[in-house]
């Protein structure tokens, strides 16, 4: 899975110090490559932090495209991993605007910024699955697509803006529409960090009442482990065609209370599960799915089994927090 | 096509006094609406000004949601024609940026402006051909985007905004797209007027050098009538189904030579083509034209034929320029 030059890459993470970004890191380390770089928005480093050297960790805002391209001539990459993003933060003008105007703008950098200074080099735009316009059953990447939430609609942006200067400038870029995920150090806000954080809660908690309040339990989600999904990524980056876009996923889904009842078992608590409405979502979407046959012809699918996956993030919240 | 209750409608057209906004405008008119609005950019009005009374004019800035609101609050629309957009302007970082944030936040405007003030109304949201990856054979609408410029981006977030909306918040909205379309008024820089331009200027001319310079000539349009575009438009706001897409187009290309043997057959003189090769693009999709099988099955199709529409675009050129 590594590059045949693999010691000659100079490597840009945007977004690097994030959940996915840090296990992208701990992979590519793993690996033998040294000369990476990566950028953090603020300056809380987190777990990039431990295992970079700080002169390869770059605060910065790349929605100013003069520092991005400033931090671009000063790398010069030949790999970029373009994981930035702006996640939804809530519902009002303003807010829909920050995520919608920081996405476009990130991906405008860092675009315009490799254009300019790197245009040999090859970018992997991460997008997600929440791209498509949902079905029940497996999402192909030809599928049409159809955002329900404006960061959907920001990411399906950021994919076109790639797909534009792909064709029109000729970089190389390698496209993802990556499904869930979950693992160590997930924010929580996502599912399974949130079900894990609570169920470590209560197994340390000395009350007697052992009890989680949930949404809708019902709805199917195809999960996988970051560290499956940061192997993808650098597959991707090696071999993927260029202007290809590839659903990156398990394949297979999994309920909500099907993950939630695993971590249960794993703390080994009775723990008594009660439906709150109040947290069911305006639309929530039955199936997500993703058909990953096109990525299963380079070589990848995910090799952690969920149980697997669930106990070691069963075990982080357990010991983090 | 006029709808059964047209005498309770209240019309907004964003962007109404722009080239296909005022052929709306005439065409709702023609059908007996009264009580039509238009947004205008700037204080130029053109052809609008002079059919609609200046109370029905409103100069505003739609990436100003707080304004917009306003004017819906004032207006109270129970039809919005959403046809504002900035067009492409340059490629410089600054001008991408601003016609993908410009057009992302006129539609976020509009929408939640809607949202809040008109939940019940109608929204058409123009969506344009140049959001589909380029093929060579008839683009359907479950075809897969990619568009190749920034401004065909910042259509298809447009567009996945509005489907967010509906999705998320039931907004009634229609969408089209697109295909090139050309007729009186319409702004030198797209083909039919360029040329139309050009010839008139050579036939008023007393030089007896008689020449047009031109780019790629083989390039196949899907041209349309501007006037049939505006029937298409009300037929969709008063016929479409809620969430679907439609393309608009005559479902027949042309080539762009065969448009301007047939503009210089107009004219009457012998005109000799150049060809210039600095004026091709440096990517230049080869064919575009519509798969129309779904807004037929509603029962539009374009009426003018293309010979008898270039007479009146290339009359319109010989008096007014």
């Amino acid at each position: 899975m590594t590059h045949p030059n693999s010691n000659i890459e100079t490597i840009l993470i945007t977004g690097g110090t994030g959940f996915a970004g840090s296990h992208l890191v701990d992979a590519l380390l793993a690996s033998g490559q040294k000369n990476i770089h990566v950028t953090s928005y603020g300056t809380e480093t987190g777990h990039v932090g431990e295992i970079l050297p700080s002169t390869q960790i770059h605060p910065l805002n790349l929605t100013d495209f003069e520092k991005t391209k400033e931090l671009f001539e000063k790398v010069q990459p030949t790999q970029i991993y373009q994981l930035a993003a702006l996640a939804s933060v809530g519902s009002s003008f303003d807010q829909l605007d920050t995520v919608l105007s920081a996405n476009t703008q990130i991906q405008l950098s860092v675009l315009s910024a490799a254009q300019e200074v790197c245009p040999q080099s090859r970018i992997l735009s991460i997008g997600t699955a929440l791209e498509y316009k949902p079905k029940e059953t497996a999402l192909k990447e030809t599928d049409v697509l159809g955002p329900v939430n404006p960061y959907g609609v920001s990411k399906v942006t950021q994919e076109m803006l790639a797909h534009s200067f792909h064709r029109q400038h000729n970089l190389d870029v390698v496209f993802t529409r990556s499904f869930n995920h979950f693992g160590e150090r997930q924010a929580p806000g996502f599912v399974v960090a949130d079900f894990s954080l609570q169920v470590a809660k209560l197994t340390r908690s000395d009350s007697a009442s052992k009890e989680i309040s949930v949404g809708n339990l019902a709805a199917k989600r195809d999960f996988t482990y970051v560290k499956d999904i940061a192997q993808a990524y650098i597959l991707l980056m090696d071999k993927g065609k260029t202007g290809e876009i590839y659903n990156v996923g398990s394949g297979i889904t999994h309920s909500v209370e099907e993950v939630l009842q695993k971590l249960i078992s794993l703390s080994g608590l009775n723990i008594r599960v009660t439906i709150d409405e109040k947290k069911f979502r305006p639309i929530d979407v039955p199936v997500v799915l993703a058909d990953i046959e096109k990525i299963k012809k380079l070589g990848w699918k995910a090799s952690t089994n969920i149980d697997e996956a669930l106990k070691l993030t069963f075990n982080y919240y357990m010991n983090n927090y």
